[in-house]
């Protein structure tokens, strides 16, 4: 069994991830924690207490950051044209939920619980990296006790989506993902290199909505304003992208890597964009990206065999 | 015929992109500009004076910048490891050369020779943007008198060479690529992409001297440092850089190409990085990137073809 913290700002497909996370056999989902990012940590917070208890999730739920790593750095309007504006495509979703939270930020509910569990954790990473800063932060130790942190964010030999060189996560904390991407645990990185090409149509979708139970069908439903938005890129369907990192926990030689140093650029025109120095190249000696530690970079993805598995595991409840 | 203007540093593989240019039947090379960049000025517009005297080049050479357009910028050594001391592989080049420069500064002889045919002249840039830049500076109104501009440098999908992310020729001299970049008049963007696929081996350049005359006899001479270089990427073989700029002026069906908006990154991590914003990509608005000029960006090569009329053109004489 993997032990799966999820980071998350559900957010459309963080949803979908979830339930993948949730149902998938091999998988014991042992926490959630949110971050800001598709909307408000309120909103993302209070929309991941909704779907724990609309699927009756066990995992508790941790509140984090809403606001960079860096707080001088200035904040951007929600991305609502993409999630709606509650963040779950403007399905129904009460105001409050009667859960309680976890009593501890969600850096702290992760060291901890990495803390408990030595050499075991795996971190499933989709929004901004600000948690994960701040855990590394507070707690350095955590970075050789995690097993490792598997994140959704980046590109590197494509476009970006939120500038021409830069995806939206990192681009939300630009300098909180380049801590995490130096610091001395695994990473690997699962960008628009591989989840812009991995789409799910809407009459999939609607094919496991009708196979599937409740939360499957909630899924379609919440899931068809992001569709909506996706037009401009994707023929009638969705990327699945933070599906995709939680596939690659369970399934990951569907994924082809490279390795390499990870920096991002914090300013300028390529704020918030992924560098890979990739093992074995050579370069002149650059400070900016010797001796850091080497990460793993998903740069192919069998993209019909993860929707397959997505699909299997949405509908085997 | 296509008039050309060719903007220099020799240099290796510019050396063999001057005989290209020399012989080919379509290609009149009404003159060569200098450029730091593979060496000191000095040595480069030296070099461009032995091989117009070796090879009876008509065209008259220009003496160009000896330092980035922005003076603030710290220079680095000479890459000596590439072009050898003298930057012609070592080979016996005398101190001075017998030749007269054209009067004038390179930056100067561009703006006259464009402004004297109009709508005519091909600029092909394969050292530092510097030359150009001070032009574009001086006079902007060649923008819109030459034909266009096609430049070796950059990289966009692909690995740089001097950093993870940067080219030479690029990182080099940012603010003067920058400014030739979003510049208003038509620039072909011959980078990485294509250049670092094409290759020619030794045993074919040695071939070719067997066949050729004098001139090709010594490219091989002055190219074996290159290629012993180059080990490191190539298998006994050299990436014909410059040349595939050339040959983007009379055989622009061997490349695939896009469009879009080009931007130079100036400072930090990324320094000297090429950033294409894809025409039709849509991205949320961006003042460093909406409303400028679109370029063309090579993404895509037919290298043997390339090599083949690369070796036809060579041995021609």
């Amino acid at each position: 069994m993997h032990k799966v913290i999820y980071d998350t700002d559900p957010g459309v497909d963080d949803a979908m991830a979830l339930l993948f996370l949730h149902r998938h056999p091999e998988i014991d989902l042992i926490g959630i924690t949110t971050v800001f990012g598709n909307a408000a940590i309120e909103t993302t917070t209070r929309n991941a207490l909704f779907l724990k208890q609309q699927w009756s999730i066990a995992a508790p739920v941790a509140k984090g950051a809403g606001v960079t790593f860096d707080r001088k750095r200035r904040g951007a309007a929600w991305p609502t044209m993409v999630h709606g504006d509650n963040g779950l495509g403007n399905i129904a979703v009460p105001e409050l939920i009667d859960l309680p939270l976890d009593a501890r930020p969600a850096h702290r509910f992760i060291i901890d619980t990495v803390r408990a569990n030595p050499g075991e954790v795996r971190i499933v990473a989709v929004g901004r990296m600000t948690n994960l800063a701040l855990a590394l932060h507070e707690a350095p130790d955590i970075a050789s006790l995690v097993k490792d942190v598997v994140i959704m964010g980046g590109n590197f030999y494509c476009p970006g989506n939120v500038s021409p060189v830069a995806e939206a996560n990192i681009h939300g904390d630009p300098e909180a993902a380049d801590l995490v991407m130096k610091a001395p645990w695994k990473v690997v990185v699962i960008g628009l290199d591989v989840t812009s090409v991995t789409t799910m149509s809407r009459s999939e979708l609607r094919a496991l909505a009708d196979k599937g139970d409740g939360a499957v069908k909630m899924l379609d439903e919440l899931s068809q304003f992001y569709i909506d938005f996706y037009a401009h890129a994707v023929k009638d369907g969705m990327m699945v992208h933070d599906s995709c990192a939680c596939v690659y926990i369970v399934a990951p030689e569907l994924f082809t890597t490279t390795t390499g140093a990870v920096r991002v650029v914090c300013g300028g025109i390529a704020d918030g964009q992924t560098i890979l120095k990739p093992d074995g190249r050579r370069f002149p000696p650059n400070a900016d990206f010797d001796n850091l530690s080497s990460q793993t970079v998903c740069i192919g993805i069998q993209s019909e065999k993860v929707i397959s598995l997505i699909g299997d595991t949405l509908t085997q409840a």
